[in-house]
């Protein structure tokens, strides 16, 4: 356990945590008293109708979610549904290593995996809810991940499944791209084998891991159309440090390997003994595959191949330079399209 | 200067060197008795209208120059021209790091530019071989930075240019990609400031490099399509290890960390107070730009920007899923289209 200010109410909030027991996980190890941070917005119909559960993404909280996608007028409209933002165990709110006592936490935090988040939130919604069914799941990136678990392992509660820039089984490439944000981690001799006393331990690392993120998470074109200018940052080393930099420097280097564990090894075919094809024919959900168009690891191709498996499924990408990372919503258009279609799709009968 | 038997006749040879005398440098040092390890094949014309020129990319020697692109019945014939494949400064074979003795040399190597390459170049082929004008500069990667440093720099004997997968002026993007590449090198406690014992003291900083080479170098299609088990290896942890790390591995560090900075840099409009227009605009050579399809850091896109300020230019894109190490010559089809490219290019007139 490490203090770690950036985790809190302050800069997260608000949000509750709710304590669903203990966890026993898919790779052996279990959860004790297993904590999941979540926010609310809106109300819960009488019929229980117009529930929409949004699960985080690698890094994010629910406080990005909420700012991003979630208000008035926009297609996640707290007048009008009840919208739950979970974050994923690993995140830092929930149940992650920096908050977990020792001897479990820090380096000894055990492996997590996507399914073991999915049965976590469905005890929340289900347990503390009373949710029958879920107008629609929606996440990116991760939270793609999550959506996609969501949808082949409780299908008929999922009326909807909107996965924004993620994939249902994960690509050999994107493993080896995540496997080397986790090593530039890891690899920082601060790092101690996840013993270190405070991030700043880590801080090499995790400025490495922060320049990773730069070349993978944007475009080629969102740099050669200065868009990291035109987002208030003088050059590139400007925008390495005091936005890439600034933005991880804070977060907790075991968390961050919880969850890049996760990321790597999504796989909803691990239902079906390895048949991709099979998993998917399991989702009754109608659901609106979403990739963005720039995505160098989250690829569309990829998510186009996958959606052609599934069988009620719209293929509707997200046109934008600024790569996966549209997903933290500067690129005004690319929200603009996300609000059409999830709009589109919460207007779909089902 | 350090003792290391991947650079030498064994693995790289034939190969002759040449010293080219003193060559300061446009940063400023000054690389004494520089030479210049090159290859030839095939016999010049008595009018010297038939040489070509290849220069190297990073990694790479005169030896996968030769077994990719040189043979009869090849574009580049040696039954047809006088080809010169020469080694780039930091290649470990002519001039680098490794190999300049101390204190020049390790951490101590001057900082060296593109422009300095080919100022090399133009000494080694006007005095050595008495060329008047090339039939043909071809390169790759950053043998096509040269390219079009020749182009630009030399145009009255530069007859046609063929770069491959490579721009004039690198992309914000391809330089932060390539500081990624710097950093997982420089990071290893082991490299102690450029002054380690050998480059197993720098083998986890080298392991990092090739993975993060195995994310950008190849595309998310090769794997997802198993072309790394196609070419022979069981896993991705295998092709990681056994292909991608094992060509990395005996390499030294200061030598591709000299090559790094030059391609970070590459930028013909240096000549041209950092007008791109105008800097092409000087190219008289018949040029061909030729990307790779699915490159992922020198990007088609920005390959064909460049074609249209380019005079005399043809866009003749190279469909691929190897990405760029397209040039390691794995994919057959592409090398053909490479060929037939290279073909039409030597058969036009100028």
């Amino acid at each position: 356990m490490i203090e770690n200010s950036y985790y809190g109410q302050e800069l997260h909030g608000p949000y509750e945590v709710h304590d669903i027991g203990d966890l026993a996980l898919e790779e052996g190890g279990t959860i004790r008293k297993c904590r999941l941070a979540y926010a609310t917005f809106g109300k819960l119909d009488p019929d229980g109708g117009n529930a929409i559960l949004v699960p985080t993404w690698y890094s994010g909280t629910n406080k990005i979610i909420e700012q991003v996608f979630i208000g008035p007028g926009r297609a996640l409209d707290p007048g009008k549904y009840f919208i739950v933002v979970v974050n994923q165990i690993g995140s830092g709110l929930s149940s992650s290593p920096h908050n977990t006592p020792a001897p479990a936490g820090m380096g000894n935090f055990p492996r997590v995996r996507i399914g073991d988040d999915v049965r976590a939130q469905h005890k929340l919604v289900t347990e503390k809810f009373g949710l029958k069914s879920l107008a629609l799941v929606v996440g990116g990136s991760m939270g793609a991940q999550q959506t996609y678990e969501w949808a082949v392992r409780y299908p008929e509660m999922v009326k909807r499944a909107a996965p924004l820039a993620g994939t249902a089984k994960n690509t050999v490439h994107d493993f080896l791209f995540t496997e080397t944000l986790v090593d530039a981690i890891t690899s920082d001799p601060g790092f101690k084998g996840g013993f270190y006393a405070s991030p700043a331990e880590v801080r090499e690392g995790l400025l490495r891991h922060a320049k990773m993120w730069a070349v993978m998470g944007w475009s080629t074109e969102f740099f050669q159309r200065n868009r990291h200018k035109a987002l208030g940052f003088s050059s590139l080393d400007d925008f390495i440090i005091n936005f890439m930099y600034t933005y991880f420097a804070p977060m907790d280097p075991n968390d961050l390997l919880c969850m890049a564990w996760k990321w790597q090894r999504g796989d909803v075919s691990r239902h079906t003994g390895g048949d991709l094809r099979e998993a998917l024919r399991r989702i009754s959900a109608k659901t609106f595959v979403m990739p963005m168009s720039s995505d160098m690891f989250f690829r569309p191709a990829d998510c186009e191949a996958e959606w052609r498996l599934i069988p009620n499924a719209e293929f509707r990408p997200i046109e934008t330079i600024d790569g996966h990372l549209a997903l933290f919503g500067a690129d005004r258009d690319a929200l603009g399209q996300i609000d059409k279609h999830l709009g589109d799709l919460l207007a779909s009968k089902v």
